[in-house]
């Protein structure tokens, strides 16, 4: 089984697209992450939902979380306005965290899929057949492919 | 918003549950992981999709996965035969990885749940009210809550 056949039609963004649209996407589609390209359409890297939050979040309450119970619903709001004035570019983490890329070709046998979301700790890993990003294959549809069927009891 | 009112009900395994059950379970229901709990019910940690395949890839695949395409089929089986002889406790990572359990409680607020998400790269968080793990939240129920609602146009 190839790549190409496990992938599933996955929103892409680029990293000029407005922060909220892509984050409001996201949680509607209930995907796991997004693909992000460059906006010559060359996969560039995969956005989690974690790391919404961590463009979110100060770094002072990520290491302390019960700070958070100080904030009040303005304070939230306001935090959440930040995806307003971002693209999601943005958002990403520092280049150095993006050496490896999520992303396969269509050729890939699903071993490998498999391989490169394990390295990556990612749940999705985005398909390129000629160049171009044609969908992402998910962990649970992975999982789903390489699991034995269950036996008859 | 308390988390008790963002919770959803969630899957809750045992580290001593089979580990084929539950990544099955996990890939059927589309989830984005499973809650562990040891078999006393207190919360132990949360095990991300990418968590089954580390313990099934090897690792010197996981270090370069072109090696993938040296596996065939069977050995592609194989592997994940290692998951019947298994238990949840066995595809958790290592001790030193688990000091902080993407874990809350059910009065925590909106923005503590997104630290601590954040904080564990977690794409969800179990909630505990009076010692007992009642569901979790989502990054995504989470998202759809923080973000604040379309503008009209």
């Amino acid at each position: 089984m190839r790549a190409r056949e496990l992938v599933e039609p996955f929103p892409v963004v680029t990293t000029e697209t407005d922060a909220m649209d892509a984050a409001r996407a996201m949680a509607a589609e209930r995907r796991p992450g997004l693909i992000v390209c460059t906006q010559d359409g060359h996969p560039f890297t995969v956005l989690p939902g974690s790391q919404v939050l961590r463009f979110l979040i100060p770094t002072y309450v990520q290491d302390d979380p019960g700070l958070a119970r100080a904030l009040d619903e303005q304070a939230s709001d306001e935090l959440c306005r930040k995806l307003e004035r971002s693209k999601v570019g943005d958002l990403l983490p520092r280049r150095k965290d993006l050496d490896d890329l999520p992303v396969v070709d269509g050729d890939a046998t699903a071993l490998e899929v498999a391989a490169v979301m394990a390295r990556m700790h990612s749940p999705l890993v985005a398909v390129v057949v000629d160049d171009k990003v044609v969908g992402a294959v998910t962990v649970n549809r992975l999982l789903d492919y390489l699991l034995p069927p269950t036996a008859p009891r």
